[in-house]
């Protein structure tokens, strides 16, 4: 802080001598993260332990808490900007949404009313339309950005609930009105069922219908649950159908869910939080097959449309179902343009909204629609050759189709019991993180331990992948 | 894009360019907002009528992005960080929070787990335990970190809802169970309303109790609405009291609410979105007095602590029940460190989770607890110092207490009827914003319309509120 400037903000020539200092230690990481250990290696503990019990009393200058990022929170990262990321959903931070976060923070904009930031709500609406384009979803789906597919999915499920004729539950609440079910696979993301928690449905609100055996909701089994549930006096009112599950990326039957959906009239909601993506590509765009008859479907830029977190989009054919949940407008939000634009606050739980649009906007221009199509067509690439490895190695198998760019594989230590196989599984994962060139995570499929190769950072080339792959065979020698 | 890489990342020498020219940007921008219009004067249609209406094919460069940023958004923003923002709650992004930003958006960090951003949730955990000391709260209380004081207050009323004896609404749902009925003070924030509405009690299982003069929720008439509904055959479980409403910022009587809640078994949330920030003045400490037999209080650092959107925080005393409310563990998600660290994803409705905390570390470092309290103090004084211009003019009156840093007032136009007063009020107040010196709000205070002066910016200085000040009085003239 400059002793002319004892209150305020730190002095803008001190920001701006501070802020070139920071970009190069940035492009440094970007350009090293690759030697980082991608898994950090700290212990429970270990950073808390480095750091004060209490705040400083006097300022600090800016370069000491850099130094500290450098010696404390660099390495008690898992660093999901390294290209050996493989893990969960891999995703990225590129050069353009770094550059657009540095401008969201300086702005600070406030996207609740229209009023209160016009180019931020304005921008929002194009970019996703512009995405609405890119991923050849119907015209007319209007979009909003919430911060996770979690709110995206509550916000759906809740909007699915007020549609029910006759309960106006957004009023008169749930107690004392029908038993209300919904739907998705066993298969499905945690988010359907804590949605159902937090509307108060309850998880045994959520019948959980059965998978084939490639993982994809079975929509007959679908069309008898909800004929059973109607026979027991239950009202069903929503589908979740999943197009790239978390496990394995399978691929719910759409067409065939849409239609148990529309005889049925329920709420289809689609969670295509990461294989919506997939769509950019014009030869991939099958994936989102059935897809425009959805009441709502979640994306999530922050997952393969490079964009960091968080980042995701709910687009829907019914806003005003939506906006009927969820608008509650106090006098002191009101505004003279409030019939002329739309302010976004009215759908979704947070009233601040952080200018998001911004990065993927940036994003999108940056890269071009052929460059994001053709980054997306690599990590396919990538993963269809990881998987061709696996399925020449003996030593392995693939346990799932690979539709995209996640493969389900495991090391088959032959001989060996299941409980046993699933051990030196989860040791062969662990071995290959703890190399630091790799991360990648696990599932069960059939009781059974299974790893996950994801691919999804922008900067992950087939050297990375080729580099795993050594790791896992060489571990996998070690144990057996 | 270099032509040595067609796929992957912009190349680091081209960010690190450009990002050094974002930097010049931005400080210039932060030198010279004060300059720009703190309103925006876009009509609505304005910029999106200026945007392609699809999605480039091909990159394009960041420099032409950046040129954009400057023709179409930046007019088109409402400037938050100005310090003429007087709206709603005045907030700030100053520089340490920009630049902590900056390394966020590069490291990418997703703390759902403690092993996907160890230094991550260990920081997140550590500087909520330097703001509970900071707040002077009590030892042991929990704290995790929100988008918005509307989310902490959704995630506060579910663990209320999830903590009635008897009910195990996780699990079974509301549906044919007891009639829930909670409780805030008719100036409680809409959010306490629309989590009511989420978590399936409905507007009706709201009692909105009335207020004293000073806007003070009246705990008598609590104890009272609390016997009725109990012989009616509701079920009261939660209490939402409010240390700064929205507005006119009164505090509700916490101690004597927490009485109340005491003795009838019911959870007591306390928002202090807004005002829990002055008890970091340890001469305005008093304001959280009571709050330490909260259940659970919602603070947002991104309204008067000097970070930017989005940073609320929840403390809990109950944080098992919060978890418990919340936490759902999908196989692919466990992980060996689960019994040794927590894992900040189970207390909440998101999985993914940004990296907040560093934000909120920095700006803490930065200015030290002597200088947060400093620039707190100071905002008050100028609110003070406001205040008694208005009470010194006789076209215009004070209209509630100013316990912090928001002045409620109004021109009195006398001899005009209440409907004509109130409309030469928002004429005022139009004819200040359009001026793009200063941007101030309205309320309704019963029935009448009412401006507000929020000041919480943090490079809002005397001379701004003077400024504000000579506005409304040159306009007040004109309007008669």
């Amino acid at each position: 802080v400059s002793p002319d400037q004892p209150l305020g903000d730190v002095a803008v020539e001190v920001f701006r001598a501070e802020a070139h200092r920071f970009v190069d230690w940035i492009a440094r990481y970007l350009a090293e993260a690759e030697r980082l250990p991608v898994l950090s290696r700290v212990r429970p503990g270990q950073v808390a332990a480095t750091l004060p019990k209490a705040p400083p009393a006097s300022a600090e200058p800016l370069s000491t808490i850099l130094a500290d990022v450098e010696r404390v929170v660099l390495p008690g990262l898992t660093h999901w900007n390294h290209p050996g990321f493989f893990a969960y959903f891999a995703n990225s931070s590129p050069a353009p949404a770094i550059l657009a976060e540095m401008l969201a923070a300086a702005f600070n904009a406030n996207a609740m009313l229209w009023k209160t930031a016009p180019a931020a709500t304005e921008l929002e609406l194009v970019v996703l339309d512009w995405l609405r384009q890119l991923l050849g979803l119907p015209e007319g789906l209007f979009g909003v950005i919430h911060d996770t597919a979690s709110t995206a999915t509550l916000v759906a499920l809740a909007a699915a609930r007020e549609a029910v004729p006759g309960l106006d539950v957004r009023r008169r609440g749930l107690v004392g009105q029908a038993r209300l079910r919904m739907y998705a696979s066993d298969h499905a993301h945690s988010s359907v069922e804590k949605a159902g928690i937090v509307l108060g449905i309850g998880q045994e609100g959520l019948r959980k219908i059965p998978v084939d055996d490639a993982f994809r909701m079975d929509a007959a089994a679908l069309g008898r649950a909800i004929a059973k549930d109607r026979a027991a006096g239950f009202t069903p009112f929503a589908v979740t159908a999943t197009v790239g599950t978390t496990s394995t990326t399978s691929h719910d039957p759409v067409p065939a869910i849409a239609e148990v959906c529309a005889r049925e009239g329920l709420w289809l909601h689609v969670d295509t939080a990461y294989a919506g993506a997939a769509a950019a590509v014009p030869e991939l765009r099958s994936v989102l097959e059935g897809c425009e008859r959805a009441d709502s479907l979640v994306v999530n830029p922050h997952k393969w449309l490079f964009v960091p977190l968080d980042l995701s989009v709910l687009y829907t054919r019914r806003p005003e179902v939506v906006r009927g949940a969820f608008s509650l407008v106090p006098d002191y939000l009101r505004t003279p343009e409030d019939a002329l634009a739309p302010n976004l606050m009215d759908y979704g739980v947070a009233l601040g909204r952080r200018f998001r649009a911004l990065k993927l906007w940036m994003v999108l221009r940056a890269f071009g629609t052929e460059g994001i199509a053709a980054r997306l067509r690599e990590h396919v690439r990538l993963a269809r050759l990881f998987r061709s490895w696996v399925e020449a190695d003996a030593a392995f198998e693939v346990v799932a189709p690979t539709p995209l760019s996640v493969v389900c594989f495991r090391a088959r230590f032959p001989g060996q019991p299941a409980e046993e196989a699933d051990r030196r599984n989860e040791a062969l994962m662990d071995a290959v993180n703890e190399s630091g060139e790799a991360y990648l995570s696990h599932t069960r499929l059939a009781g059974r331990t299974v790893l996950r190769l994801a691919i999804g950072n922008i900067r992950t080339e087939e050297r990375h992948v080729r580099r795993a792959w050594e790791l896992l065979r060489e571990a996998a020698r070690r144990l057996g």
